[in-house]
């Protein structure tokens, strides 16, 4: 138990980037004896330049520290979850007293009924909601849905989009069957017509299109949506009796205080959330139309933590504080700002790059650097500077950074440059 | 926002029994306009009798407070999570000081090793561990590992078992389609007869069986298991090459700090496990033998919430507990005398009951009541003499129960089962 952590025993401040990671390396060496490949899922640092830690020790704002004590500017926000900062203090304040209370019980907390009537107040189409604990059962009520519903059973998703880690969405095949996938059907996002033609396949037996508010699938580079592709996936579902399935879970409440398309114009029928609703409190949501309440009221899904109070009341604080303190224009602002930096620097330095996405969920790439190897020179120097981002994921910015957070940041992007600039004159590339 | 709840307002001294249901029938209005039908799921109280609560408000040790102040011996403890008691202090302590520092981050903190090595510990058959957020996750992991590393796609449960509520698996069929079903055999609990035609029927495509370490069928009389029939499962895949699955997330850690099976001397090839594992913080485990570690390396399960610290450092607690406090045989020992108590009032008003299950986790049935209209009477009367238990679904006895909860509980069942012989001398039944 050599590595437990005593609370208290770490301040923040005393804390440098750059310290050897002696502590990450003995965790990862007992790591690889009790779990499989010493690490799994979208967490694993193993794909990641060595540079990167594996464990983590804690955060406050849009700062966080390894198990070594290193410190970073934090531009994954643990991937999505953490909007607000780590550790906002109201939504901490909600959940501990909530938890104090009374968390996981033998019914929900009044917080249910308080944050599925927020949740209906603040997404337009939603007409009612039910909550979960991982995107992946969002997105999978969400099909079941409409698979009640409609009485139907294909489900319609875009080539190579992440919806989750279950069976029929996973991106890894090993040990997936064949019936696992025998309803999907798949389109290219942003061409209306391979969904046409997706659903013409499916013909009678249509039950509903999932989509992302923008392509963020991983390692490419990012597209937002056509507003004419938006629409007319709406007239699709409406023409044919289908539902229009939005997946928000990774862009949910970062873009917009309510579903991610309000902006576009277009409403879903059924929109699967998590990630960012409690700040980093596990949470996740199915929000409906009117017309799909008695089928979410026929299917039978549940969890025994899904009713758990203290998540709930956690998404309460985080949706005020996102509309109280404008967290939305904040993460625009400094994601702008972020942009612009970045940009100029790679500007100053001749290299061309693509970054893509929207401002508060960028994407850099490099040109031709398929294999992403100029991806991962840059990543292992920004994170030897201090700054924590990722070579084939998206990036996530909270709205907690501050104007010394972004200097920071950009003085890491800078040094990444350089390495890159380096690399490209070595002529590895 | 009148029914939010402010901490401390509410003094668990000060509640009594029988106080109205108002707040709770306030909510239930509210929650109809906003979930589906009111509130879905295990803890939906529409199934119960109009004297049950819907909401709570919070619990601490053996007593729990509905959300009008009510106060009950808690019988049914969150439907399993709760095995040390409501708010037990070190597990609460232990999660609140993880919080503090870091909870859902970039990376596992250093508590996830510590907890693999913990449980490789404590269960015999695990080399490994791997952890998710819901049972349905566990079970739905071990299936996917036993495809993973058998190549094969047919997975056997017994016929009527719960193993969680993902579409391959939830007990009600709206919205799930046939393709999700189509690699599921089914056998007999305790018949190893049938468990053997359906590998013989399965064939080379058998990957595994999933069972329960005892039949718990909601609303069906328990059935303990047959140690030959848990031989026979393991020759049988041992033979065979399949993966004997068990699914301990019901029973984990409330029958014996290791494996549920450990006793009857069979081990599995790998086990779910969730509910009780962290007294309540929500967290599912799968745990397996070194056959399967490089299967489980190769698949692609992941969660936004899966490797957040705060869970982790509960589960360290709540194991520590269980150990140091003798919390299995606590259970035992409140059950076994429970049960005597039971069975001593039930004879003595001459009803013929059917009390099934091991101690810890019992259930109570009437001889010949079909429709569960004795057991509504029953637990209705229980209900409103302050014990919460569960007319069709077995029953939790947490470690924190006291003589004097116990008397509680035995004072109310005796009410009940006056209630119940009132009905039969009404001829009702």
């Amino acid at each position: 138990m050599t590595e437990q952590l005593i609370p208290g025993h770490f301040s923040p401040a005393t804390s440098r980037a750059n310290r050897p990671r002696e502590v990450d390396g003995r965790l990862r060496q007992r790591a690889r004896a009790v779990i499989p490949g010493g690490m799994y899922g979208h967490q694993s640092a193993g794909p990641l330049p060595p540079e990167y830690p594996q464990f983590m020790r804690g955060g406050r704002g849009a700062r966080i520290w390894d198990v070594d004590g290193n410190e970073y500017v934090d531009l994954m926000c643990s991937y999505g979850p953490v909007v607000l900062g780590h550790r906002h203090p109201a939504v901490e304040a909600a959940a501990r007293a909530q938890a104090e209370l009374g968390d996981c019980q033998n019914g929900p907390g009044a917080v249910m009924v308080e944050l599925a009537e927020l949740m209906v107040a603040t997404v337009q189409h939603a007409d009612w909601a039910m909550f979960a604990k991982n995107g992946t059962d969002a997105t999978t009520i969400c099909c079941t849905i409409a698979r009640a519903e409609t009485g139907r059973s294909r489900i319609l998703v875009a080539r190579g989009a992440y919806h989750g880690a279950a069976p029929w969405c996973t991106p890894r095949l090993a040990g997936v069957t064949t019936a696992d996938r025998a309803n999907l059907g798949h389109y290219t996002f942003n061409d209306l017509e391979s969904v046409t033609a997706a659903a013409r396949e499916a013909g009678a037996d249509l039950a509903g299109i999932v989509v992302s508010p923008f392509k963020h699938d991983a390692g490419y580079d990012q597209e937002l949506v056509d507003p004419a592709f938006a629409r007319g996936l709406r007239e699709l579902c409406t023409q044919t009796g289908a539902a229009l399935i939005l997946d928000d879970v990774r862009c949910g409440f970062r873009l917009h205080l309510g579903s991610s398309w309000e902006p576009v114009g277009v409403l879903p029928d059924l929109s699967a959330w998590s990630k960012a609703i409690a700040n980093g409190h596990p949470l996740a949501a199915v929000l409906g139309s009117g017309r799909y309440r008695d089928a979410a009221a026929s299917i039978f899904v549940t969890g025994s933590f899904w009713f758990s109070a203290a998540a709930m009341a956690a998404a309460i604080a985080t949706i005020g504080a996102l509309r109280d303190e404008g967290a939305i224009e904040a993460m625009d602002r400094a994601g702008t700002a972020l942009r612009a930096g970045v940009l100029e620097q790679a500007a100053a330095r001749g290299i061309e790059v693509n970054y893509t996405g929207p401002a508060a969920m960028p994407y850099l790439t490099f040109a031709g650097d398929r294999d992403h190897a100029l991806g991962s020179v840059f990543a292992a120097a920004a994170i030897r500077a201090g700054l924590y981002l990722h070579p084939r994921h998206n990036w996530f910015i909270s709205a907690a950074m501050t104007d010394a957070d972004l200097a920071k940041a950009l003085a890491a992007t800078d040094e990444a440059f350089a390495a890159v600039r380096a690399r490209q004159e070595g002529g590895i590339t």
